[in-house]
């Protein structure tokens, strides 16, 4: 399956703003970018990039095959319209999967669950009433990002009279977007990611308040 | 499958008195039971509600065979020694699963998923690092709720040298606490389910800000 992976290149993640620098954050971005690329292509799937500015796959650090595997588009439309361009126009053309930048904690077998879904519309819904991820198999079906996007999702695929499937599951469901989300990724991250390994080089850690996890960082002088 | 509930009778949901009053709180908590409830019989299990204090399932509007697949036992220790107690003792004795009163959000499907792992220990993790259901089936595991639970869960399976499977559900992983998790009631909440049905009787409504969906609550005088 086809994937677009939309990417802002360009100060990425700005509610993370509070606790990452413009540089860390445009690295983190990066790092959680690298893993949903890789959990792609061990889906099997062909991802390309959608970027709003050039970005040079070897800099993500992939190698060999996944490097290999993944194409990157320069667009700098809004990502509706980006998007949209992008999908099926009409029967013939095969499903298109859109899998977002900062699912950090997407694995293969999530995506598998997701790209398993190739006729109507199906949703990996986001906390907030956010579209995470889709496949879009019916021609006449478009995104809107903008707003409350997977109840508009919803009455979209009803207006262009298509089924749409909506998949459950946490990991799909999980985007990076606020300081509180990135206890997600040192809790549920693999050794082998490199988004939790951003985060430990960074001076993040796992800390127990109040019966719930979140993460204190390491004053600088403290580091290593 | 037997199913232990455990509920707390008395002052339930304190973080959503912010937003709740405590007799709206009593009355939203038991209608999330409600449709858990409901939830675990469609997925053809036996729930028994372990309660803090005295609860009458008539009470929760649970008719015919809802309310005779029903069972209460009051129990009034601690949440993690109440659960312990109801935990398979020895190899011969089958799974039990634990689920949260608060998963508003569960589907038969969602929990038939959980209840197919019968070996071992499955858990489907909250957000923050809490545990929301899981099934029991090795003898020697013990759950601990406080902190970290899910950290803590997959030590603890490690120490008893039993495999310990993640459900991944967005459903199972939204456990309404706070009073953003509301809008996930109403956004996924189904239209014969009791919660969203008792939000919105309250006068709550989704509302869009900032591109995210939270919810809004109508003014006593302007409500129906």
């Amino acid at each position: 399956m086809h994937v677009v992976v939309p990417f802002a290149a360009t100060d990425p993640k700005t509610r993370l703003a509070s606790v990452l620098t413009s540089t860390e954050r445009s690295t983190f971005a990066r790092a959680m970018l690298a893993d949903v690329l890789t959990a792609i292509v061990e889906a099997d799937a062909e991802p390309t990039v959608v970027s709003t500015a050039p970005l040079d796959p070897a800099a993500l650090s992939l190698e060999g095959r996944l490097l290999d595997a993944v194409s990157v588009a320069v667009d700098d439309r809004p990502l509706t319209e980006a998007v949209n361009a992008r999908l099926p126009a009409d029967h013939d053309e095969a499903a298109t999967a859109v899998v977002m930048a900062d699912l950090a904690l997407a694995t293969p077998e999530a995506l598998e669950r997701l790209f398993s879904h190739d006729t109507g519309v199906a949703i990996a819904p986001g906390r907030s009433g956010g579209t995470n991820a889709v496949v879009v198999s019916h021609p006449d079906f478009r995104v809107d990002y903008h707003g409350a996007s997977y109840l508009d999702h919803c009455e979209i695929a009803r207006d262009v009279d298509t089924h749409l499937e909506t998949i459950d599951s946490f990991r799909l469901s999980t985007d990076i977007d606020e300081p509180e989300d990135l206890a997600e990724v040192l809790v549920h991250g693999a050794d082998t990611d490199r988004a939790p390994a951003c985060l430990r080089e960074f001076g993040f850690a796992l800390e127990t308040r109040d019966g719930r996890v979140g993460v204190a960082r390491l004053e600088e002088s403290t580091r290593e």
